[in-house]
């Protein structure tokens, strides 16, 4: 299209990408860009109509490329441009690209920010800068009237159209819009005096991301059409997380949560899908659940967006493997019992409407893969979000819930297991456990001499025994412990000594504290007495019993995976998911619940799942990668290795009978190792066999 | 896969396609015939249970072959073979392909009518041999039960299996199956024991011809499913037609026919159009009426053939532009007004169900592409079966209904132009004309001396001057004109003298025959005085205008492509449709319907459209075929060419003012030229302006 360059000619850099090229004078700045693989957007492909292709100059002497960058190198607004400032409005120093041409050397901002006709500007719900490249594209075109010497179709010339000015070639079109080319075809827009006479102006919206190779026109309108949607979704057991997205801007115009109303079916994965075996509707009942809650929480995002529902083109959908077959209307008995088939594991495209998502009528739907029966899509989410196999280091991702899913790879290798900790951190089988809501305990410490504990309650700033806590907890009382809490408490107990290494709270220590006190024939730790109305909180033996077995649960499944990677320890942890936001990675590095590793390298991520849907809403050569790293992801059914149950075993033991901690001593002060005898006198051969019997009853 | 071929090796000569090759002893008779490119069927993969490979071996010397072909030469049967006999049973000489092996030079029949399991065997609907590469294929496979070690999801392994012994790749899943896949691998069907132990054995239904590139599973059957069908359909104004086919063996099991229920909306195609313009639910109105005819059509062939509609995987559609625009829930308007805009002239296609057709639920629907808007999807049927670009010479096809299509081509270059012809064939416009129905006149003969005429009655095989014809028409009655017997009066009472060359029936000819009779200012020969209750049968002035009229019409289409392709005669003509099927080709030509042509280069071919539909159907190929085909006619708007009112003017005349009928004059002893003043004596002058305004009529 433009001369070839030349070394005479001036020379361009492209920020941030510093991409940069010689290009001859009067070269549009979009051309350059595009032909640096820049990424611009451009909804009216050069009609300087759309202002989609904003940029500005970056006047300077750039020392470092020899560029000097000035206004005078760029060309003047030009009559089209002016038209689109005067009647759209542009930003000071903004220029389209589609006008502007190179006048002398350049740099050149492109902004990531563009935003047009926004009704609502929100902060970014992630500081991720995601690469755009969406499966969607919206493109203006101006399509030939009819002409009774050209029978082609209207369609046909829109086709014709596609190809020309934006190079689409064999699409299709999608079923809902046949019977309504002609129309919108026909349809003048008032406000659009751009179209050129004679000419049909129309907006494409291209979906170049179907599961047949070829681009698809899946809607259509009159005139110049210059926003599209997407939302990314993470359906999990409790929580629905969707992020509503401009596919033009890469901008997050809302983000939002809602409760899984399947919880009316059963709390955890394994009570619904014996709800669906029990009861012939369960599972159509359990799929119309899920996928209202979805459309409700698109028109939640929505609202808050000021977007119309129609205007979404593209959806992107991660979850665990019950939830994303449940989604999907299969039926997840399968998945409750050896071998846990999956029906799909790859990932899979649908028309939202086949799933009954209420967007636009030619909107598409994607679902992540699968990387095994109970390692879901949204652990798939979590590992394109944190990418393992990117790295050169160690890295384990895990993402605990009532079913922990455990990452741990590196660019060479990527292994992946489940281990079924049960709901135990979540405060369920915890005598004193609720979940994270205002008067739960959420942080916990003991003093190592008094054995006095103080703690933080959700809805309250103050320590317990600051000034001020009693009141300023009043509204909404102390009510028990949450998952955050049940680590930390466990853990503070362990580290000043009240439990041994085995988990036996020490009776001996009675004599020091009168929160000590006896059970049974076991002890509890009393947290705190509770005011009238209020329960009392104390941690008993069961409850660290309960926190062991999820903790050895967990670990035994990372330490298994290490052994595979033949790694003794990690370089990097990630923990996913609600839980693993609020939990201190010190203690739980303490409890044993996750390896050995610098403290510096741990870092929780949030809803890794649903950062990676977003990836895959915005990229889609991030749906291809992910697709790839999955169906290598090695899966490692750790019930079935033979030393899972001696590795099990030893994970009871605070933090762990045989595996060192180093890089946690250099940083905790852990205890000199005590040993207690279970009270009843039951020596230790008989509570070797209670584990084993334990360790049995995890692999079952 | 088997080795090299060596000069040594036995020779193999498969009929009736003749093509032959050298095989190793051992070599299973299906490979050899496959890798000649030999079309034998197989859905169980070589597993000796479907029976579709099955051979004859043609004993004898084959001289000409220089082959000895003995039965000797081919493996006795083995195991697997003798079960297939025993429990399917096997005619004799017949062996199954995939189990014989070559062991001697061999002459293979591969018999075109191996049916497995029907309930009705019919005698084909088509007597053309259409050669078998069906878009559905049915794949037999036995995928691996599921593993904990191996995460991959039911249908991720189907797909594996799949690829390995089918070869497919990519292969992409209809939605529907995804909620139904680990249901269908896990039933178990008691009687096909030959699926091996630790694997489920299920049937794949692949479309391969899915408007993406890539293969679709589009249904799954637990075990061995060894029959699919396939329809194709012609819908037209005033008939739906349909053929029930076996995509396997080819074979039509049931044809049939009903009529358009849109008739209700208007008789013509231009009264529905306006209904839609009219009435605001028009156009789902009449969508429904015709795909509701469709479904009980589908009914009514799935009864006679003994089969399940369930069964049916694929459908082709043609029809006019209208039609077609309707059947897809279009809106037709544009259609009805210059310049006669399709919304979409390509090839479609669709899920069955997105058009509301009730087949298997993963069927496809195909419709040929549109030629223009007044060229439908009919035509190009029509041309695919007919094939004017496959001919050396120059062929003419001609579709007569109240709107002619016309195709004019060969090798070389193909156009096409559709002309108003109105509905005075179909005998409407006629005073005594009726549809083709028990009772009407379809054949006329007029005797040059006497002026008498004699003709026959549908629903009764003699003479009208036959002794008992008036007792074997009595059941009928005999109501009036049918569409053929119009142009075959037409005819002889010009053959006779009874009417000029100008169409004016000379009432001097009254003195001869009390059958000229005046009428009025004209005169109208009697045709049949009629018995007690039945219409006297009359052929007037007006009735011979109104036949003038049409035929110039269609004449002028024909004359205009014609002069397009730079031809003054045509090599063979082909009459499509129903009315092609009983008009005498020697009347049409004597009338100047047609141009000159050898009388036995002229054919009707029936429902060609409907054949073009089964061939599209039973080979993908000729989609292709079509598809590339349509997109080379150069399409004529007849009206617009300046031509175009002479030629009209000129074809008034019987057969034609200027055009010569040479090879019509060898066979048809034509009369002289008689000029016969307008009765009222109006001039020449002014019955040219007459005839001019006509001509006008049909351009507006």
């Amino acid at each position: 299209m433009n001369p070839p360059p030349n070394i005479t000619d001036p020379l361009v850099l492209f920020m941030p990408s510093g991409k940069r090229g010689r290009f001859p004078v009067g070269t549009p700045l979009l051309d350059a860009a595009r032909s640096l693989g820049v990424y611009v957007e451009s909804v009216c492909g050069g009609r300087a109509t759309c202002g989609r292709c904003q940029i500005e100059v970056q006047e300077g002497n750039f020392a470092k490329h020899k560029i000097v960058s000035t206004l005078d190198h760029i060309s003047p607004k030009g009559p089209k441009e002016e038209r689109y400032e005067r009647v759209r409005g542009l930003p000071e120093h903004r220029r389209l690209s589609c006008s502007a041409t190179v006048q002398g050397d350049l740099v050149i901002d492109v902004p990531q920010d563009t935003v047009i006709n926004a009704q609502v500007v929100r902060k970014a719900a992630t500081d991720r800068v995601i690469e755009r490249n969406a499966a969607v594209q919206l493109c203006y075109v101006e399509v030939e009237e009819p002409d009774m010497h050209k029978p082609l179709g209207d369609l046909d010339r829109l086709k014709v159209s596609l190809e020309k000015d934006w190079g689409w070639k064999d699409l299709l079109v999608a079923p809902h819009l046949i019977p309504k080319i002609q129309k919108i075809l026909r349809t003048k827009l008032p406000d659009q005096p751009e179209v050129s006479e004679g000419k049909w102006g129309v907006t494409a919206v291209v979906h170049r991301d179907m599961d047949s190779s070829r681009p698809f026109i899946i809607d259509l309108y009159p005139g110049l059409k210059n926003e599209a949607y997407g939302i990314a979704c993470d359906i999990g057991s409790t929580t629905i997380a969707m992020h509503l997205v401009s596919l033009l801007s890469g901008r997050i115009v809302a983000s939002s949560g809602t409760s899984n109303p399947q919880i009316r079916f059963g709390e955890d994965l394994m009570s619904r899908v014996s709800y669906v075996m029990m009861n012939p509707d369960g599972r159509e009942a359990m799929t119309r659940a899920v996928r209202e809650a979805v459309n409700t929480l698109i028109g939640k995002v929505c609202e808050e967006g000021g977007v119309d529902r129609h205007d979404i083109f593209d959806c992107v959908f991660v979850g665990n493997p019950i939830m994303h077959h449940l989604f999907l209307g299969i039926d997840p008995t399968e998945l409750g019992q050896a071998p846990f088939a999956l029906a799909v594991s790859g990932a899979l495209q649908f028309w939202a409407h086949e799933i009954d998502i209420e967007v636009a009528p030619g909107a598409r739907l994607y679902t992540l893969p699968c990387i095994a029966g109970h390692v879901g899509a949204d652990a798939a989410g979590a590992t394109l979000s944190e990418g393992p196999y990117r790295q050169d280091g160690m890295m384990l991702l895990v993402d605990v819930g009532t079913n922990a899913e455990i990452v741990l790879g590196n660019r060479t290798r990527v292994v992946a297991a489940s281990s079924p900790t049960g709901p135990a951190f979540e405060g369920a089988e915890i005598s004193s456990g609720q979940r994270a809501a205002p008067g739960a305990i959420e942080r916990v410490r003991i003093d190592p001499e008094t054995l006095e504990p103080r703690y933080r309650v959700i809805g309250t700033d103050k320590w317990s025994d600051e000034e001020g806590f009693e009141e300023a907890s009043w509204a909404t009382g102390v009510t028990g412990i949450c998952g955050s809490a049940i680590i930390e408490v466990v853990a503070e107990m362990y580290l000043t000594g009240i439990i041994s290494e085995d988990g036996v709270i020490d009776g001996a220590m009675a004599e020091r504290s009168p929160r000590i006190v006896p059970n049974g024939r076991t002890f509890s730790y009393l947290l705190r007495e509770g005011r009238q109305g209020e329960p009392r909180i104390t941690v008993t033996q069961n409850d660290i019993r309960a926190i062991q077995l999820a903790k050895a649960a967990l670990y035994a499944g990372v330490k298994l995976l290490m052994e595979k990677q033949g790694v003794e320890a990690v370089d990097t942890i990630r923990f996913a998911g609600a839980f693993g936001s609020f939990i201190d990675p010190k203690y739980a590095m303490v409890l044993g619940l996750i390896p050995d590793c610098d403290l510096s390298q741990v870092k929780a991520v949030g809803n890794a799942a649903g950062t990676g849907a977003l990836m895959a809403l915005l990229n889609r050569d991030h749906r291809r990668e992910i697709e790839t790293q999955v169906s290598r992801i090695e899966k490692i059914e750790t019930a079935l290795e033979p030393s899972f149950q001696q590795i099990f075993v030893n994970a009871m033991a605070l933090p762990n009978k045989v595996d060192a901690f180093p890089k946690l001593a250099e940083q905790v002060k852990l205890p000199p190792r005590k040993v207690v005898e279970q009270p009843g006198g039951d020596g230790s051969p008989r509570r070797r066999s209670r584990e084993e019997r334990a360790a049995r009853r995890q692999r079952d």
